[in-house]
């Protein structure tokens, strides 16, 4: 039996501990932990590594804390478009949706049009009707409202501003998204990501996350990686295929691999963010170029860590 | 002054001798010769390889024998829906449109989104709406109207098929998508593509042509890259972007990743199909695992080539 892992991000950017207080990290720590015990015990019994990471994405969408689902901003016109991607490392079959609205659980509609749809990449209003047309969960705008999303929305909404982030200073950039990748009993790997995206965004605006290659990709071959950070430089650089490029034709370790992408071809051109990543062997790696990032990764050898800050042990 | 050169393709697939008229072939073979020279007269008077695949591709968008612009296909709803992205090799910037519709040349829509948004991938009504504040020319439906494509539509449009190609024969697969890329007297490189996609397509269905990574890539070290062929596959190979990390961390040639990508990893996944490249040295192919691709390349060293079957020279 491989060792299986599971590790996930809420986001990363301008995440400092002088800013935030004991309550609220104590709720991201929280949430963070129920997505992992929720990807992992899926592990656990068994189950696919793809079947992890949508359990554990699901999870985190499903919180308000997060910028995906449930807790997405809000765009320019008051609505909330949301970006998903997931990805089978031992198929590598791929389902993602962009620019969808009154989606519950985009990473759902994502594992759906990768299994049901004949395509890969849907978006906009016919992604919604592929969704009606295969039963999946449809809320109403309602669903997505927050005091807190709201106030956002309403510090920026009358600027020209795109807020890359879900916190009202500006200058404090911050990158919400979630993201999960994992390796399972067989060694199958998998990675998932889902995102609200910008505050106050327009004119359809996607980022890395609904693409894979940049802000998804797995190979059983060698890895999972899924990524959060400023999305137009992710797409750039083709963020997450790059790390299996770099393991398959430069065998790069994983730490090797996302180390070059994160810190030597992100962090130049202000690709502020990170990512996480299992390999077939059940390593994990969380690696980011700003502040912080909302992460952690539990793994059968007993191992469970959640952090925020660049200073946590991990 | 380095040798420039630009290639283009305008799809691949079933294109078989024996199914195409003297004539037809002769106002193909003279499209993709207007495409080149438009193209390489742009490099010729010193332009700069992103204005050549730009003008190489609106050629090809204003023709109505590729699915592209004027040319695309109709979708399930008897709209028009089209992709488009480009890239500049010098800077790693990328603007890419996804299911937008009445574009003239969304090709151009692709290249104000990069210089202009802020961003790099809007989709969408929000693609329109940007189109329309930055001033991009826009065309009522019929703009888009043949009769030829019209008559695809209804052999298909009450089934649940989607068709993949410009051919109303669904055994016979054909990629409609036009392309460019180029080096420039600078040794600087680009790559365009822009598509209709598929015929009767539905859901806000999208392939690689609006993906970075996938249908376009370009980087001056490495090379420029634009595919046309089964779009899923060539989404979940990243296949674009795999060529220049081929070269980039396998030290392969152009020519060299370019058989590794399309007949190595897009082939046995059914990715039919094929691309065109070109190297900061000049150097041009055109490569591709099904019967045929619309093809040519002109260099400064004299050379012009026009070719549609396997059997052709190049």
């Amino acid at each position: 039996m491989n060792r299986f892992t599971i590790a996930i991000h809420g986001g990363a950017g301008t995440i400092l501990k002088k800013n935030m207080t004991a309550s609220a990290e104590l709720s991201y720590r929280q949430a963070l932990q129920s997505a992992l015990d929720r990807g992992f015990s899926v592990l656990q019994n068994g189950g696919s590594a793809l079947e992890a990471v949508k359990q554990a994405v699901m999870e985190m969408e499903d919180c308000p804390l997060f910028n995906a689902g449930k807790g997405s901003v809000f765009t320019n016109t008051g609505t909330h478009e949301m970006d998903a991607s997931i990805m089978d490392g031992k198929t590598l079959e791929a389902g993602a949706v962009g620019a969808v609205k009154n989606i519950r659980n985009p990473i759902v509609l994502a594992e759906k049009i990768m299994l049901k749809s004949g395509h890969v990449f849907l978006g906009g209003e016919g992604a919604l009707d592929f969704a009606r047309q295969i039963g999946i969960e449809i809320v109403n705008d309602d669903y997505f409202f927050s005091q807190f999303r709201f106030d956002q929305w309403n510090a920026v909404k009358d600027s020209d501003t795109f807020q890359l982030d879900h916190d009202i200073h500006l200058k404090d950039k911050k990158f919400g998204t979630v993201g999960a990748v994992a390796c399972d009993q067989q060694g199958n790997l998998a990675a998932a990501t889902s995102t609200g995206g910008m505050t106050n965004k327009k004119f359809g605006r996607m980022g890395d996350t609904p693409v894979i290659g940049s802000g998804t990709y797995a190979n059983n071959n060698t890895c999972a990686i899924s990524c959060t950070g400023n999305g137009e430089i992710f797409l750039r650089v083709v963020a997450a295929y790059d790390v299996s490029a770099l393991m398959e034709y430069k065998k790069y370790t994983l730490k090797q691999a996302m180390e070059e992408v994160v810190m030597k071809k992100l962090l130049p051109m202000e690709g502020d963010g990170g990512m996480v990543g299992v390999d077939a062997q059940g390593n994990a790696v969380m690696l980011f170029n700003s502040a912080g990032m909302y992460r952690g990764f539990k793994s059968s050898d007993g191992l469970n860590e959640v952090a925020i800050y660049k200073t946590d042990s991990h």
